[in-house]
């Protein structure tokens, strides 16, 4: 563990974080300044007297609660909130300029949610603008990922340096770092990366739960040094979503009491009013969920509903919250507010001179007025200031705290204790055979062992994946420090929270389990773990027709095709256990790259010549009686048909025939090997290749080449025994020996 | 529309369903039963004392329902308890031991559910047991499909030809009528095909829709010729299931009161105690959704419990039911009940004995004792004068309603009317240029014209989709007789539904919209379509970078080989006004194999070359000015890739070259063709290939073989406009030029 200071800590991180992935240069985009920490004092002193009208926290408020209910609280003179209207204007043009300029986009979100956005970023989130990855801020999540001029407004304004004046100008333009949508990989101070709805609300959980899970491993009865919300926004089309359901009820069953969500009700959809879709009593579905439930009636102009609404927010404790928020959709548009109209296209230049008109607005497109830049520009100062003190935090509890200090520092920058990988369990031949979802299960087990931020769990499949972490217990309501995750059956919010939970800090490593072919229920949040460079571990057992009796409905056939052709996700099919072994330690090193594992139920024996070497490299030979680069044949072979390939090899061999057997574990990571690797594996010379693969046998034509014979599975599985099936589909050695006969 | 008589009509059906993907010889395997028509008669009297003790319709009964209440109330003697109670037992056990002998499978589920499923089969729903495809059936979907051993004993009791005793002591082998997992492609009397959970309840609402779709569109005031109820069992599983929220939502708006779903409320799932992962309030959340809620307490001996919620339920006409039933999974076990050991495996032949004397079952394995079977043997007679009563009814129907009965018959038989295909849109390379989009909604609206069972819509993208039929409104609670479905942002729902609704009646073909990425969100439902067989029409636009602005979360890459790769369905990406109208002309016709229509959001121009003829075929030449079948270069793109490889063509044609130009617009159909029609197309010794398409390249190795080059996007997308990401990304004619140059 590196010893560095906890002050050069989170500035460490900074700097690491902002790379960008497919862009080798971007880091210089985004000077790293050092925070300054003299101006702290300009935080205002408490004023519990304040403006909020609605239910008060029913407990006597500790010193902390005190301190941050004073920052929601400060605003309360006329000339207050004018210059709140003021930033909220401001807030809603900037959002109408940069779609306008684009000519794309969608403003209608922005202008209604700025007063909310207003709230929450001027007066109740803590976070330092000029390190966006300082470990303790709240966090922020735009569900309704298409209003991200709101958060693109707010970080602005708040003065990150990932939006600067010129982003705004850019904004959905090439290479900018304000896409059409918030992307975490291009924009410091966005969390995640949201568009397809309903992800970011169970990112939200996720980066709940990480606060959850570490506040009761690592805080101490002196010291909570760990300690933020989770705030989300979120629109009637997150609501829609079944993702959603399904994270809020384990929100609910989990009691994240520190996430709070508001629920921009503006009952207008892309399709028009939500009336043609969506009448359900969304309040009263989330009281069946668990969570706390409050209605803010005016959204648009009711501002110290918001700030009351937080405030009861935060002292329901063992709930999260929703705060319905109701609003209009391209509030102070005077022809197209409230209709979908405004909800995806610039308002156009007639409808942004009608609303400058109509809310008073004289500025050019773009301009901050002055009294609010002054009024925001504290931001700068104050977090560095919160940074700076959580820094002094932690020395102490350094001091005090020695071996959970490094614990923490470790899961916050991601380092990996030295000699990590030794703890990976190591195979011979003569080790007893087994399914490779049993030797994952090994892995899984001693990774947890060693490293500290190493959690996760299946979707109610936990005795068929697996994964059970046999030393720790559940993590539940009330036990947040341990590590086995209990999804439920809920594949799609399993993967979109483990998204959240590495991406609350990078040594958070996540792994979640189902049965491989139901990748298909959560196929959109592994996308945006590929995507947003989140290194989610996918333990997917039961990878195969070698499932057996429960036939074609859980029998994946064409899954390995679909994920190997997605970018920036290895997908590996491990064969034994050091393979399994090898899998494990690719997919722990690959922090901004998930992994996918897809493994047996079906027992399977150590083969000779695997390694996890080997499977670093995605594709290598396993044995070969050839010489000179020249096999007669190259049998390939992956996961539980890698012993057939093997098999075949010894039968041809007894023939007196040359032949390569190669595992292809990996092909993401053969494609990146050198050329001359890849020539010494697979020499374009020898056109004689047999592939073996229960299987989809799309995509094997680039492998075995047009003189080649791909053997696999292009139809649907079928229920009886797993051996039956083999045979009935002619996944066997014969079909491999008779192939290669033909070729060679 | 042949003129078949209503009696035969349903016979025809019936006989032209039964036959199986994958098996042509299957039609011999299920005899085709002429029913008798004389036992009419043996249906009891009304008998409204009975013994139901839940709350009362608060309505007069009409003469229907009092019909429908007696088949409710019709057992009340201790000896026909009595009888009731033996009958339970049979299907428990028949459950058990074909678990046992299989050594495989699920007996907890149908042992707690013993009871409800009896009444439904026996004493609530109308069915013919001969003619398990009689058109107004009553529907019963078993959404927890695990529990399939549940179905399949009732469907054996209740004298279906498709599971006698040999099939119940051949579950789980290959090539039974018994998978798994329920098959509606493998056992006639099963509906959908379930397993993959939350699927089929969402299938049920789709059923339910059709009902009331097709009720408000034929039934008259003298004759309610469309009349039935769907059943649902569905377990914890499915209720955690984030589809099964967005269905049931669905089914709240709607208001589908003939929709009745049983919640297996068993607290017990695969990991466990549903504590550890599942404590909303199910019944709260459903109220929310707006759902009619009734709480069964006692599922085990509460018979009278479950007959008056039935009652209840149906009494609620404008809300779909939800009946939690309390239940002791695997009850009768007294070592095994209410623990998850029973969930998922055999009892073991020792608790198999206990469970036997527990209940004082003295029975040989797979016996139904005969009082028990005489009990059941009604049903045959029954279901037959079920079905003669109707046919009766048709005959009077069509008397009088010449054109709606024609109309109906044709939804229930799935003829298409003759000439249908004359009504596709048209297209020379004079037309005017269009984004396929919106020459999608030209077909849709013109094809909503001649087919009797089309309908369809978007997961609120329709304005984006292009997906309105625009000579009809709404289908909403009110006005059930429109064809726009508004699925609001459930896409995941949307695909089930839409599986539902065609699997309730050939003849209805529904479409269904969202943008192409978000595939990612219904894959497990789109793959039950194709493995179900059921031809849904998937519309799915802004298939590529081309979108633009919106970025690299909505931009589709991997998602044609993702479902290239899958088995069963057609991957179409038309290029122009022909080939989309050729795409629906193969969609529809496939009324057993679902299709995808990867649509451009830009405008693309109508190429001369393509046609409908083209697209049957799946890959074909659209220039050419080679001689002899061999072209200096082969070109392939597919949709708005085609322009670019036509005019990288008509360039390389400049400089002297013989270039062939292939539109690959759907590789499954090309893959179909006789070798010297591939041959014709793509010529084994013309190894210079270039192929273009802006998405993943994964697979076309296979096309252009191992020494051409596939030109295509292997990273994420990006957000800006299309024009410029086309540019950067080397998705231009330059690229196709310079490719073949160095090819050829």
């Amino acid at each position: 563990m590196a010893s560095t200071s906890s002050l050069t800590l989170s500035q460490a991180l900074f700097s690491r974080e902002i790379s960008r992935h497919g862009s080798a240069s971007s880091s210089d985009r985004v000077p790293l300044s050092i925070p300054t920490f003299s101006a702290l004092k300009s935080t205002k002193p408490p004023r519990l007297s304040g403006s909020a009208h609605r239910a008060r926290p029913t407990h006597t408020p500790t010193r902390r609660q005190i301190v941050r209910a004073a920052v929601v609280e400060t605003l309360g003179t006329a000339a207050e909130t004018a210059l709140v209207e003021k930033s909220i204007n401001t807030i809603r043009f900037l959002a109408i300029d940069a779609v306008e300029k684009a000519n794309s986009g969608h403003p209608g979100l922005p202008m209604g949610c700025a007063p909310m956005g207003h709230i929450l970023y001027d007066e109740v989130m803590r976070y330092n603008p000029k390190n966006p990855y300082w470990f303790n801020r709240d966090r922020f999540i735009l569900s309704a990922g298409h209003g991200c001029m709101l958060q693109y407004a707010l970080l602005h304004l708040a003065g990150y340096d990932s939006v600067k004046e010129e982003d705004l100008k850019s904004f959905r333009q090439w290479e900018s770092r304000t896409p059409g949508h918030p992307e975490n990989f291009e924009t410091p101070g966005v969390e995640v990366t949201t568009g397809p709805l309903g992800q970011g609300i169970a990112n939200a959980v996720g980066l709940a739960l990480a606060e959850k899970h570490l506040a009761a491993r690592f805080n101490k009865p002196d010291s909570e040094i760990v300690d933020h919300y989770t705030y989300v926004i979120l629109g009637d089309g997150c609501q829609m979503e079944g993702i959603a359901n399904e994270a809020c009820s384990l929100a609910g069953h989990w009691g994240l009491g520190k996430l709070i969500a508001f629920y921009d009700d503006n009952h207008i959809s892309i399709d028009g009013d939500t009336e043609i879709a969506f009448t359900e009593s969304v309040d009263t579905r989330f009281e069946g969920l668990g969570w706390h439930v409050i209605w803010v009636k005016n959204g648009n102009t009711g501002y110290d509903e918001i700030r009351a609404a937080i405030q009861e927010a935060k002292a329901v404790k063992d709930k999260p919250t929703m705060i319905k928020v109701t609003t209009t959709i391209g509030f102070g548009s005077p022809n197209k507010a409230n209709s979908y109209s405004v909800h995806g296209s610039a308002l156009g230049a007639k409808e942004v001179e009608a609303t400058r008109s109509n809310l008073g607005w004289p500025y050019e497109p773009f301009h901050v007025p002055e009294d609010v830049q002054k009024h925001w520009s504290r931001h700068i100062p104050q977090g560095a200031s919160f940074e700076a003190e959580w820094n002094a935090k932690f020395s102490e509890y350094e001091k005090k705290y020695k071996e959970e200090a490094a614990e923490l520092k470790a899961i916050i920058s991601g380092e990996l204790p030295a000699g990590w990988e030794d703890a990976l369990p190591k195979y011979t031949p003569e080790s007893p055979g087994d399914a490779t979802r049993n030797l994952s299960q090994q892995c899984l087990n001693a990774l947890a062992k060693v490293l500290p931020g190493f959690l996760g769990g299946s979707a109610d499949l936990a005795s068929s994946n697996m994964t059970l972490l046999k030393m720790y217990g559940d993590f539940q309501k009330n036990t947040p420090e341990e590590r086995n995750l209990r999804f439920g059956v809920r594949e799609h919010a399993m993967g979109a929270i483990c998204n959240g939970i590495t991406l609350h800090s990078t040594g958070l490593i996540p792994y979640c389990a189902t049965f491989f072919v139901f990748t298909d229920y959560m196929r959109a949040a592994m996308r945006i773990s590929a995507l947003s460079e989140a290194g989610v571990i996918y333990v997917m057992t039961h990878d195969s027709i070698g499932l057996g009796e429960d036939g074609p409905t859980h029998q994946p056939i064409e899954h390995l095709a679909s994920f190997r052709a997605m970018p920036n996700i290895l997908m590996f099919r491990p064969a034994d256990g050091n393979e399994t072994a090898g899998a494990y330690k690719v997919a722990v090193v690959n922090r901004k790259r998930p992994s996918i594992l897809a493994l047996s139920r079906q027992k399977l024996p150590q083969l000779p010549g695997t390694s996890i070497e080997g499977v670093e490299k995605g594709g290598y030979i396993i044995s070969d009686n050839s010489s000179g680069n020249k096999p007669d044949v190259i049998l390939i072979g992956t996961g539980s048909e890698l012993e057939i390939a093997a098999k075949a090899g010894d039968e041809l061999r007894k023939e007196g025939k040359a032949v390569r057997v190669v595992s292809f574990v990996s092909w993401e990571l053969f494609d990146e090997q050198p050329d001359a690797y890849k020539e010494s594996v697979l020499p374009e010379a020898v056109s004689a290749r047999v592939s073996i693969e229960a299987a989809s046998t799309f995509g094997w034509g680039k492998i075995v080449g047009s003189k080649g014979k791909a053997i696999g599975i292009d139809r649907f599985g079928a229920s009886a025994p797993a051996g039956k099936i083999y045979k009935e589909f002619g996944i066997t050695v014969e079909a491999v020996v008779a192939a290669a006969r033909e070729l060679s």
